[in-house]
């Protein structure tokens, strides 16, 4: 098996508003930010956000469905914010291959988040144990 | 305000078959390695194991709620993944203040995540935008 550098794959979805009350129901994660229109009006970015880690979610879809796929085993992953996303937005993961170390059976990846707009919203690095 | 380094919060919660399948739904991320016992089976746990992100949630949960709290605004965030978590285990995040910009207003923690039996599951870094 070999994981070139370069290699990349994406997966793309619309986060709602639906969404992100499930991630709420789903984790624990009730910061009004997210939840509460009000509270966020009067907050840094004037209106809900999603939370970072269902964004992240995309990230996890494209690893663990498409590159490097099924079986792969989280290792670690880094994530800086850049950009809020709001409901409505369409997020685009990307995750690119920068190192495959073979003998290990171990992939290093560049993983991003951009919107619809083109906005690199997340930034960060995954490492995964490949399935084999 | 003042966050001291040192203080702490914690996030319980028990994740579940219905939780695994419900993070799929929300994220896309069908992995069979989360979803497929048979496939899991075969693989390096010998059975499911919870996505990496939605045990992480527990902390996006203990940080957005606790500590620091309402209106907190994820800047960055790093995870080791150590265990596997199965359907069933009832995972701790416990986040602690390591650091504190009171001019800036961003607070840094360490987060990590503990299983029932007290394994440590994942170890990592939050840094997170205060609201005032």
């Amino acid at each position: 098996m070999i994981l070139p550098s370069g290699q990349r794959a994406t997966f793309s979805k619309t986060i709602t508003e639906a969404d992100i009350q499930a991630f709420a129901d789903l984790t624990g994660d009730r910061n009004p930010l997210h939840l509460d229109a009000e509270f966020a009006r009067r907050a840094r970015f004037g209106r809900p956000v999603a939370p970072g880690l269902l964004v992240a979610g995309m990230i996890s879809a494209a690893l663990g469905t498409r590159l490097p796929g099924a079986g792969a085993i989280y290792l670690s992953q880094s994530l800086r914010f850049l950009k809020p996303v709001y409901p409505g937005d369409t997020v685009t993961a990307t995750v690119e291959v920068t190192a495959w170390q073979e003998h290990k059976g171990v992939v290093t990846l560049r993983t991003t988040c951009a919107n619809q707009a083109g906005d690199l919203i997340i930034d960060g690095e995954a490492v995964l144990l490949v399935a084999r």
